[in-house]
């Protein structure tokens, strides 16, 4: 919580959940990961909160951008990013899309596979591309499907085709899992990289970049190790596998660099219990997973929550948001504790919601509006 | 597939995702309903699909409307339902929404416990409430956590409670899970409502009606018993109970009237293997978890999806959706069955698409717009 949250949500009392971002804190983080990797160009990952002033301010920083869609590329566009500082990192694409972002400029592209490089090579003629490699998400919070990315011993074989039809054979990429807290998980995926540069440049390609991803982690409830950790094990991990050939890097942070931003404050819409026997409590707020915290998803990501009664004794509650949806349940499995003064209508505090909030909330389910959001 | 929709996709070709709604079988479905429980009113679950063609087409049929918030009462009463013919029936309310139902000529509230009796009696003085009762939701494919309802034990003591704060004590509630294909699972239910019937009777308060809640299936891939066995077996389970008292019903149907009135065409994006050796294709499409297919969340409604060349041989893929989160994989544990000759860029067709997609869709995660619906 910063100074500057308190005094707008005391000035502009409302009702109805809504998000606070502290764009102070956002510059903080941006300073924090281009001192931690100086050598390391900045991606902000648009998706995690893709507000006009959020943008701004990264583009006046000097960040480029890491866009899923053409509406994503749009947005940093407008925030003042030249197309040359824009990926298009998003691995699954529509031919047409690629079309639209080649025609606003934009000549960086993730691809996993042949079908997908032909698609660039068509549609976004001598664009570099990097190629995405699987890697297992271990140590991550909010750990990777195999959805992005294919074996390390297939990326050759994708660049070696991407090379023959005429793109530049850029780079890779992979992502160790958001939210990841062992800062040495970047150590594997570099040593499988650089066996893929060697095994290219035994093909007569070159690469120059290497993609780290994001997976910079925000504290939540959890201690985390400060992003100058993080930086210090990479280069470490660098050196000891590409010696003194180490390669154009870049990271996409998108938790990372919005999620401590960002303050929700939410209502206590009802407190029972479901039987007079229950020793649990069942404390319902006016934001749930269908309109903001979608990403406590199989209660994946644990957000603090702070009330006006913290220094009271606290009591297991199980915590779910306002809709007539069952699923709709934050923490049950793993009972959250809070004060046992706290009554309905008392207003909450919701930590580290900075990123993937007001985008995850849908369009108005159960008639319930999308979160609002304040950026100051 | 309904005939008006094949025509109205071939008539009407664009980009993207989108939904077509069939108000012919929205109608049928009415009807079937109000044919197999004929002493029954009922009330469409507008959180299903809240397109106000639909809500008016309901209205002018004779339905009343269950309702999760004030948006959808004002969404019902614009569609032309009287204020009689709403039932506000989210147990976790904020005491203004229930003053602002109220102003808006609302009697009929839900209920589970003590506190939310207080709210009602203190905003809606002298409206009727009816109090949800638990009720283990076996046999349903959406089965219902223990977020909504109190312990049967807890349900006389909250309506002598309403009771005694100058409401009207109603009835009952209860839910036996959604997509429920077992029609003997109202028999338990039904058995336990008769108890505190009788038990609140013997405290001088004669209980008025039941409501069945929903649950009703549509046609996903699995057969599904036809309405009529569900109001047959419904019909016997209250004669057992109730005898020749039976009192007041109501229904709930939302996925069971609009679930197959819809379809949604979607494109083929990217088919790609993840290393030489895979026997399985991943296959992603326009739409996912985000932005439409919300009920795919632990792969727990399974969608019948329709190609231009199912007669050909079929291959197992995992199907995923056009984002950027790892998350947004609809069918992996157990991988979907796709012709082997399925190409990118190819249309495909989701069955039982019309509940529960709509407003589940996010604002604009990724950048990808919310589902487009079209109502016909």
């Amino acid at each position: 919580m910063t100074d500057r949250i308190k005094q707008f949500l005391a000035d502009n009392r409302e009702d109805g959940p809504r998000l606070v971002v502290d764009l102070d804190v956002v510059r903080d983080n941006y300073r924090s990961f281009a001192d931690a990797l100086p050598d390391t160009r900045v991606f902000y990952a648009v998706k995690a909160n893709p507000a006009p002033e959020i943008l701004s301010l990264l583009a006046g920083l000097g960040s480029c951008f890491d866009t899923a869609s053409v509406a994503e590329i749009e947005l940093a566009l407008a925030a003042g990013a030249s197309p040359d500082r824009v990926s298009f990192g998003n691995t699954i694409k529509k031919e047409k899309d690629i079309a639209r972002a080649f025609a606003l400029g934009v000549r960086l592209y993730a691809v996993d596979c042949g079908a997908e490089v032909e698609k660039v090579a068509r549609a976004a003629p001598g664009s570099k591309v990097f190629c995405r490699i699987l890697c297992d998400g271990a140590g991550a919070e909010w750990p990777l499907s195999r959805k992005f990315g294919c074996a390390p011993d297939m990326a050759a074989d994708v660049l070696e085709r991407a090379h023959a039809l005429g793109l530049v054979a850029h780079g890779l990429s992979f992502h160790v899992g958001s939210q990841q807290r062992n800062p040495r998980m970047w150590n594997r995926a570099l040593q499988v990289s650089a066996g893929i540069f060697r095994d290219l440049a035994e093909r007569g390609i070159q690469l120059a970049m290497l993609n780290l991803g994001g997976g910079f982690p925000t504290r939540y409830l959890k201690r985390v190790a400060p992003v100058q950790t993080y930086g210090q094990s990479i280069f470490r991990a660098l050196r000891r596998h590409f010696g003194n050939r180490i390669p154009e890097t870049i990271i996409e942070p998108g938790r990372g660099m919005v999620g401590d931003a960002g303050i929700i404050e939410a209502e206590v819409v009802l407190i029972s219990k479901k039987s007079q026997q229950d020793h649990v409590r069942w404390v319902y707020l006016d934001i749930g997973k269908f309109n903001g915290l979608a990403e406590t998803m199989d209660e994946m990501i644990r957000y603090p929550i702070r009330t006006d009664c913290d220094a009271e004794a606290l009591g297991p509650c199980v915590l779910a948001g306002p809709s007539c949806d069952s699923v709709d349940v934050l923490y049950e499995k793993d009972p959250y504790l809070l004060p046992v003064t706290l009554e309905i209508g008392a207003k909450v505090l919701i930590e580290g919601t900075g990123a993937y909030t007001t985008t995850y909330s849908t369009v108005g389910f159960n008639g319930f509006a999308p979160l609002k959001s304040y950026v100051i």
